[in-house]
């Protein structure tokens, strides 16, 4: 039994709200237990010096914690005039992942900047990011098709992320909260398309180590996680989930 | 007949929701019409070095923007790598409105930083990050007093703002929301105690100018205005308010 | 009486020293009793990029003061990489205040930079910087005329600043010194036109409040004062005055 | 057969020159290849704020590059006046990967700084410095013991670090090189201890994914080649090797 | 003859007012043709980190110019948000030529900051910038032992500079103005004291060189020309000049 | 006899080793007793701002010095945010020193970037960068000829520094090392073409001062030195030293 009564298999409850606030093109709260993050996708006419003239898109994300997001107060970035480390290996993360399931020749000259702005943390930001995030893309993306500013939807795959762990006893834990995954020897991210592959996968054992063995056995925890995240993601969308080329087959 | 149907004195739908997010002393969300602005209130156990072994406490805010809180997006602060003016500006204006009503004195040496960050904005922030402030400060120091951290409440007043302007017609608005912001002559910011004092005006005429009566007569539609929001506050505050010396009498 | 002997409603000495320095377009030394400011007024021949193409011109202003134009020595701006919250209020200030006498259509597309520089602070810097400012920037708009750059005078009318306080006996003062502010419950600047209209004012109570007569008395006083200052930037400006289409009016 | 000649499982020449310059504790040139890394080990007397007065020791890591180490000259990041997101991903990389075998106890109150310069990278940087700031560490460690200032050897496992991908063929690759990386659907970088433990695995398929099938291949490939690495390091240390425990039971 | 009437060897008008403005402990403007500098040293109660608790003073000297002090108006460095080198060059040059002549262990533990502020430039301000700092520097020494503040003076010598160049015509020049400057070959900025001794020498032909004999006229013409500016000093220090133990032998 | 055994107007050995790194146009290392710098010349097809559409290049330097290149770690540039004032200092006098022998017409417009990192060091940094950053740019323009780039050979003379000074016995001494530096009452750098022309000499004598023989003697004994270098500069450039005019001459 872990902490809050959780199996260890379980995942927090989840709820993605679409629509939370009325300027971007697609915005989502995502709530994972007490972690809440503010998704907002932004579609701009434009895109970055390297891609001019190519007639395809690019997609980048930007991560922040409100300063009391946490337990104790962190200083703002902007008063310290600097993006802290955290935050750059974060947001390079969103915005890598993302790429993988997005069609930038589709997208045409435009960029898609997706923000997640935590409000609220207890662990499980980044995954709790990724996953908000695919979801107000997909929005974004989806109204542009609706309103045939571009022709064809760009989003190729589902896209969601969770976190897997060890903890002291050597157990696999799925969805880590904030104590879990203070106490945790190995930190897993993963995200994953609804083809069952692999995006991106980071595990850690800051000050312990972790076998081939534990490996597997997170990696399969956090499988099945996901499997479940995806059906939340596809509540949300509603008929914006059809859209996609990847998720048809599977439904 | 305004924009939105508003009367010229009359205030857009305001709601206060306290305890909006789990960490800080003190959190609120206040909800201006289409304006939306989250104001935490911390506390840190030491002040600034200027105050250093003084006996007394400090009180100070932030403010921000989330990127896509506006029709267009802006570039983050933090990206940038320097806060701009306006958020300066607007910083100050909330961390002197509120050092008004509080008896630093009885604060000990604390400080209370108080972040105020617009989620959704549509005119107005400023003025609705001060009544939020002062909502969540109050219930922070309140926490303080029924914690027996300090002994004595240090909030002596209430305190709240609104905008009021003359637009085109040189009509006096009371609220503005953006679009009528953008298109007035004369923007005015009025912070106010419950006393009738006033604690901050700002009046300014970009590319235009106002005389003595069109002031007088701002300031009137401002005063009525606020007398309104206190009342929302305390609403809002429950139990606490009774715990301000200055609010106690003019209930 | 007043610290320095003067009575509530007397300004200190001023004098408007042009041509101070060689090079800019507007050169001008403010010294109002010990506060001493340059304005320089420089034209470029290029407008900011959002105006780029519209025909149109711009002004902007600068803030600073030397380290030891105080007390005690500040440090630069320069060294610690970025600008102060108050250097960037005060800027904002004066650059809005000049935009509401300058018809920037018949600028052209040029920017007027106006750098008001401290050189011995002794209160009301702020106002003695737009008082200042104004000269210097009618000058270099008064030569533009001459040189056939510019076709008519884009000053529309003259342009002066002040501050009112209210010392701790309740006294309304006129154009505080640093001992007087530094005391002071409440500090307003006002900006005013020579129509007797306001431009911008700003009321502060710091850790104090006033009431509406107060502020009543308060905005008389500035009235009767900048009047005066009108005056003395008549006489520094010589024939210039006459280009100024609201001051021909007056006189 | 892969673009330089090699089988899909052999390392580039690999040589690791200790005592590279004079002044560091432990200093190291690392070739793999092309690739080119200074890995120098200074030990301070003092460890940060957050671990003052614990009588343990802290070890961090800085990256960076010449900025001629590349095919395009890059523009440094002290004029840029920041560090780049990828530099941070990678020195916060170095620094948790070291830490898993290094027991900070045993240091007593000294930092550890690694810094790995680039002088000449073709691919696999963060790899090669990772496998070059251990053995720098080492040796920086292994004095301290000889020269009596601590007790006993702080490291406490053999650490490397190589590269593993897939091209586009889909087949797996051990230890890509600047032109493979690039082509590379999938790029997982692996960091081990000599008891076949992982510290950190970081697979991304930036604009593709992978399956669990691939990612086992790479792992299998990747051990396999950390093993032969293990072996360059223990020739470079010498006699120091011996002091690791982990290292003593596997030789 | 020299384009602005000048024999080779004549400087120019040189004055040096002191007591410029209120606050400083030394201040001076100094006027060198049209080049016009403000020198203020201010002396705080403190040293930097490097010389706590060794009971010594310490003297170091920060240059900046108005944005208008030159022909074109130049972006503030604070706007920037850093130094230019130029900036650091010329005051790294100042701090380490008034190190030569002050005696810092008779300073006790002080700092003297030392602000060259030029309001006008014409070519010569670093020079004309550390001939008006060893005069501000030197009353605000003597202040210090006139009030018994320290009991003997710590400046050893009296300090000056000029430049020199070599026109394209092949000829020496003494004291050159901007337009000199910009057309010149070579140009040598010395620092001298009054016992004949160079202090510091910097002779840069940009896209020039010169030749020993070239060197040594220019030398012989700056010496001359630096023996007049320590009349100067002389007049303007007056009485204080004979605190200066260099200074004794000389007269 | 000096500390290193070295008589007076001996040089420490050096080397200059070329193609050091495999990207750069040019790549050298240069070794002077200790002291150990790579200078790379990177050649890019544009210009700065200033110079577009003249048809004439550029050429510039940047300095550097990996953390642990000194006794004691140095805190990076990059993390600090900010470029020190030595540094800028130095990067200025080798892009000055290279622009005295580069006919910057006949490089068209490109932009050459030196950039000289100290790997190790002790003393003489800057004068052994400029001998090597010579030597960078003279193979990476005599590349450009020999691939038909550009016509003709744009370097005109050869280009060499060095160091020497004026101990405590008053000893006049060539090529400082860190020690002899630190204690050296007067330092001079000199940077000569082989035309026995002066490019650049600064003198200084931080807390110390020098006479004008002291100065003839520390010019003449560099004079001498450097000289030899321009042996070893002509042994590592080979057929190259060929292509520059001035050189051929005196051979």
């Amino acid at each position: 039994m872990r902490t809050d009564g959780r199996r260890f298999n379980q995942l927090r409850e989840t709820t993605i709200e679409t629509d939370f606030t009325k300027h971007p093109e697609g915005s989502v709260l995502i709530t994972v237990g007490d972690t809440k993050v503010i998704c907002n996708a932004s579609v701009e006419k434009k895109v970055p010096p390297f891609l001019r003239g190519e007639g395809k898109g690019w997609i980048t994300a930007e991560y922040a914690m409100l300063p009391r997001a946490t337990a104790q107060r962190n200083i703002r970035e902007s008063s310290k005039g600097k993006v802290a480390g955290r935050t750059m290996e974060i947001q390079r993360l969103i915005g890598r992942a993302l790429r993988a399931v997005i069609d930038l020749d589709k997208l045409g000259e435009r960029t898609i900047w997706v923000d997640c702005d935590v409000i609220q943390a207890d662990g499980g930001t980044r995954t709790a990011a990724i996953t908000g995030a695919f979801v107000a893309t997909t929005i974004a993306c989806a109204r542009l098709v609706e309103d045939g500013v571009i022709d064809a939807m760009p989003i190729t795959n589902m896209l969601a992320a969770t976190s897997v762990g060890i903890n002291e006893q050597g157990d696999a834990l799925l969805d880590l909260c904030y104590e879990e995954d203070s106490n945790a020897d190995v930190d897993l991210n993963m995200v994953m398309t609804d083809e069952d592959q692999f995006v991106e996968i980071q595990g850690s054992g800051e000050e312990a180590t972790f076998s081939h063995t534990q490996l597997n056995d997170m990696l399969q925890l956090g499988t099945e996680g996901i499997k479940t995240i995806f059906d939340y993601q596809r509540d949300a969308l509603g008929e914006y989930a059809n859209l996609i080329k990847g998720s048809d087959n599977h439904d």
